[in-house]
């Protein structure tokens, strides 16, 4: 009898969530800790298999589990590692794969992030017909998942689909991760809005309710808020964000020419104010043989799903 | 018996070149007719099949012919027309491959030419045991084939690939075929290093022999042979476009990851020249996961046989 059961575990900076998934995309069970709050990767490991212990006995034992599937940052799916993650205590290359299989004795498999979000929706979100689609993830950073004929672009070393540090303003706004000028993360992240915010108010003389705060209390949620009480200023924040990111799309449909491509992530709860002009600027930037045929949308998924549903994706 | 023969079928702007090829890649019979002397498509099928049947002939008749394969501009696989090609006389879409497939009786297939070349490079050049890898043509324009996973990207459309028309210098130089500014085939072309070298004589006073040229009669063969003698200027016209060009290649290993990008046609005679520029300014604009992996090559296909071969690559 095929194993009814996977666990998904998506890995981020801040907190590591898993859950006991079905085949059919349904999270019976989940739970959560904090990735940074341990010193090394084995504590975390160590801390991580007690709960998964505890999910696989719920559920009647290993044998009535697929897999494990995990999402991380840098992850590759060919080795199993997270390699050289930025956003993470642990440096270096982390065998998380091989470590977790370890411990559990359970057949594990690792892919990036964003990839595992673009498996979570071809699978059970708003693609599930759809075989080239990009998923940009937009969050503190901007992620990317790039699925062409059904699969997964993961490229000749595992790490394709880093579209969040394309240059799409050369010579531009500095991104202090990585020391690159004008990438696309620089702009169309939460920091990016939080950054380009803190440039117009320094910039353009006219009044806004932004100046209303420090300036270290600015956040995008505070632009959004600020944008939908009508404030000009923040409204031109997603303007211009909207602009920047429709020219990206731009490129990446004149690359792999997908039928769709999704937004997810915190800055999607923007809705119109990021769409309109994204979409706007896509367009615009688009050869004819392009224009008025890719569908934009919001993620169907609700963003602490996707991740987990992608993951266990991997191993069903 | 297979059938030991097909027909390759390059149709450029100006000529339409075609041969006979075996299965190894060996064309045994070429022949060229001028392309744009056809004022209407029907006249143009007409002449381009009197030749085939005399090679069909020539070649013990169409059992011995495995297909016809063409490569094309704005070629589109799954349909086997070329639609709205700006280099073309005959507008709209024309279903080439159908009208070639009713007069000669041979299976035909048809795709776009960066991409037939992608296909001859993989087939019979220098990326033979390689699964992922990225083909810009430096003509005239700029053209691209992406391959992953051993497979040529054509998107859900069939257009996928036109890497030229991404704009990599927003706002930039305009482009008079498509409209579009700051395009990289604005740039990286035959015709962008023109313009850049008419833009630095025009902007730069220094000395230079490319000022004994009338500005119309300046090309890139003209630059090329300047900056070979050792002119400054016409060798920073070569630095500018390398740098151009890496900066775009970066963005492109960024989504698909490829082992190698091979740059074919007319600009990379100019070898060294372009090619260090190039590589210099593509590895400062990778993340470092990305860095001293992608080996950056000139097709070691001859040029005029590359498009033949893997037009015929099409149908064995």
């Amino acid at each position: 009898m095929e194993a009814p059961y996977a666990i998904g575990i998506d890995i981020g900076g801040t907190t590591t969530k898993f859950g006991a998934v079905t085949k059919s995309g349904e999270i019976l069970y989940q739970d959560i800790i904090h990735t940074n709050q341990f010193s090394s990767v084995d504590l975390f490991v160590e801390e991580l298999c007690n709960h998964l212990y505890a999910i696989i006995e719920k559920f009647g034992g290993s044998t009535n589990f697929a897999g494990i599937g995990i999402g991380a940052p840098n992850g590759n799916v060919y080795t199993g590692s997270i390699e050289y993650a930025p956003n993470l205590h642990w440096k270096g290359i982390i065998p998380l794969a091989e470590l977790i299989k370890i411990k559990t004795g359970i057949y594990t498999r690792l892919t990036n992030d964003a990839n595992a979000a673009a498996i979570g929706e071809m699978n059970y979100g708003c693609t599930q017909n759809i075989k080239h689609f990009i998923m940009i993830t937009l969050g503190t950073g901007v992620g990317s998942g790039i699925i062409i004929n059904g699969n997964i672009v993961v490229g000749h070393d595992g790490f394709a689909g880093e579209l969040g540090h394309t240059i799409i303003r050369p010579g531009g706004r500095l991104h202090s991760g990585t020391g690159m000028r004008g990438s696309l993360e620089s702009y169309a992240s939460a920091t990016g809005v939080r950054d380009t915010a803190i440039e117009l108010i320094n910039n353009d003389p006219r009044p806004s309710t932004l100046r209303n705060y420090l300036k270290e209390s600015i956040t995008s949620q505070v632009v959004y808020d600020c944008a939908v009480n009508g404030d000009e200023l923040a409204n031109e924040v997603f303007e211009f964000t909207g602009k920047i990111l429709g020219e990206a799309l731009a490129n990446f449909v004149m690359f792999s020419s997908p039928e769709m491509i999704v937004l997810f992530g915190g800055l999607t709860k923007a809705g119109d104010l990021i769409m309109n002009p994204t979409r706007k600027s896509m367009e615009e930037n688009l050869l004819p043989i392009f224009k008025n045929k890719v569908k934009l949308k919001i993620s169907s998924l609700n963003e602490s799903d996707a991740a987990i549903l992608g993951a266990s994706a991997l191993v069903f």
